[in-house]
């Protein structure tokens, strides 16, 4: 039985982590209906949050539910949204017995699907791939439990870790497979998100291409004076995907007009003496739903992030060139200064993509 | 015939590699002995370079190596040295045929062997795995072919390409796995080299420990003005494994004193204004016959080195945290300001060490 129940759930994982990306401000959760041993039914989340897997995974069995075993990635929700609870629909649908691997975190649901299923007389089971669960729900965990989304940290860099040469060349180190790659990366994420820096070196559009996905993440760029670039893609395109502008109070009123009148969502947030508070700009992103946020630099941006503990995964492609300390650096000052100190990454995953190297890191908690 | 000729050249190779870094200034060639599909006798060329590996099959092989086929690492060699040639060997011991993969570049032997075999009545094949030969015998061939040894670049590194802390802090970016991996490349090399600066900074012993080897490379060190630590590893543990120091000519009298009372070899060579001829100091290197040079740093020693296109290899050992730019670059400024103009390598080898990530790439002629 456990055998199974983990083969049903792994099952559950994969069809809920198709909608990463997709769903926020709701977890992209998948659901997978059983009956002797048999799928009569499998959901995910629908882009935009609902309908939720579960809802999906039962008008797609219809009678069969009946007696079936539901595996769910996440608790199902127990709480009168915009749509009655799921924990109801699964009663409702006379399911035998539900498995999920972990709890809500949101209080409104924590623990009350599970009461709401047994107390309907349903054999429930939780635990079930727990571990697996956290990293696949772990934007929206993120999100709920420490109020900022969760955070990737791509660079892209020579062997020696310089982003731009001298001269600010920097389009291209790494290989059109990485920058592939990438596409596909900001496609399972809610937002993508760069400094003004990178904004106005590589006027990047910031969208997702040739990867055959519909969803266009968000695109956020922090610049505490809102000294962005007038002409290019971010502000010639700005149908492409919705463009959240993160600045200070200092902002110019001008500024200010020209990217509202651009169709740009203005968000202003505290400065420090070095620039954006950038807990409460993440903060103010987390408010706004964003559960996977994935930032692309430049090396300002990076080390703020960095130093103020915000970067929860690292992704480092890595070109086979060498740059030299008269490059730009792909993280820029720290204010670490001994070893102890320094955030530290585990390695979960590397490997070779075309002429570059793909390595994955996530936070040492 | 063909497939098991690879088989048998493959085990070659294998024996040859063995003798990395023992064999100085000669190749470390593998022979394997086949008769009736059995292995009569196997060689590897012995620590120093003597008795070259087809005298050490032959011996082992006896009256066996009548009628049998040598599969030789590299074309057996035709000149009178030390001793007599490895081909006559091979003819007085009556074997039937001969297999190798490249000839020699040297031109006392290039052909000759060949020749010599032919003229004996024995039937020869050149060209099996001359690939991997290539890339087996690729300390030799670059001292033969260009002058200089063959130079591979160790940079061991945070996430973001430091080498330490702003507070000069370097030891241990990287884990002990790591460490026990350099160890061993160190001892598959003939020599290990580094910068002044890192002499004086890390005090290291550049000595090999802990992987069960027997041989001591020699310690090189580059310091143009031969300011060294008087104190230390290096200075009080010259008995550890030869050291050999290169400066320029304004070197003090007193510190040449003091190093050649130690025991160390004193190397001058041209200085150039940014500091030691690099070019010239490899010639002399490869000169005084070594063949495999591990350089592991400093910044500004792989800096020169990049700059003058003498790093045929690329080792990294990338560790799970971030130091910012506030760090000590692993390359120091090369003076590359496009990047169609940066050394490229290729990858060809990636993984996890402990908790590090270990890369290798090969210079892309």
């Amino acid at each position: 039985m456990a055998g199974s129940d983990m083969r049903w759930m792994a099952l559950a994982l994969h069809l809920g982590r198709r909608g990463l990306g997709l769903t926020w401000p709701n977890p992209s959760v998948g659901c997978v209906l059983v009956k002797d041993d048999r799928v009569v039914g499998r959901g995910t989340t629908a882009p935009g949050g609902r309908p939720h897997a579960e809802r999906v995974a039962l008008k797609q069995a219809g009678a069969a539910a009946n007696g079936a075993t539901a595996y769910v990635s996440l608790e199902p929700c127990a709480h009168h949204g915009k749509t009655s609870p799921c924990a109801q629909a699964l009663i409702d649908a006379n399911v035998a017995r539900v498995v999920y691997p972990i709890a809500d975190p949101d209080d409104r649901v924590s623990g009350k699907g599970q009461d709401m299923l047994t107390a309907a007389g349903i054999d429930v089971t939780a635990g079930i791939m727990a571990q697996e669960a956290e990293i696949a729900h772990q934007g929206f965990l993120t999100r709920v439990r420490t109020g900022r989304p969760f955070l990737t940290l791509k660079l892209a860099s020579s062997f020696d870790g310089r982003i731009a040469t001298a001269s600010g060349e920097s389009q291209w180190i790494t290989g059109p497979h990485a920058r592939r790659e990438v596409h596909a990366m900001r496609a399972r994420h809610d937002a993508v998100l760069v400094g003004g820096g990178t904004a106005r070196l590589d006027l990047p559009s910031l969208t997702v291409r040739g990867v055959g996905r519909w969803n266009t993440p968000v695109r956020v760029v922090v610049s505490a004076g809102l000294s962005l670039p007038k002409t290019g893609p971010l502000a010639e395109n700005t149908a492409a995907a919705p463009l959240w502008l993160i600045h200070g109070p200092s902002a110019s009123q001008e500024d200010r007009t020209f990217w509202g009148t651009k169709g740009a969502d203005l968000i202003e947030v505290e400065e420090k003496p070095d620039g954006i508070n950038l807990n409460h700009a993440l903060s103010k992103l987390a408010e706004r739903g964003l559960t996977r946020v994935f930032c692309e630099g430049g090396g300002t941006l990076a080390a703020g992030l960095l130093a103020e503990g915000c970067v929860d995964e690292l992704v480092g492609f890595e070109a086979g060139l060498v740059l030299g300390a008269d490059g730009y650096p792909s993280v820029a000052v720290t204010g670490v200064t001994d070893l102890g100190a320094a955030p530290r990454f585990e390695l979960y995953d590397t490997r070779q993509v075309g002429p570059d190297l793909l390595s994955r890191w996530r936070r040492v908690k």
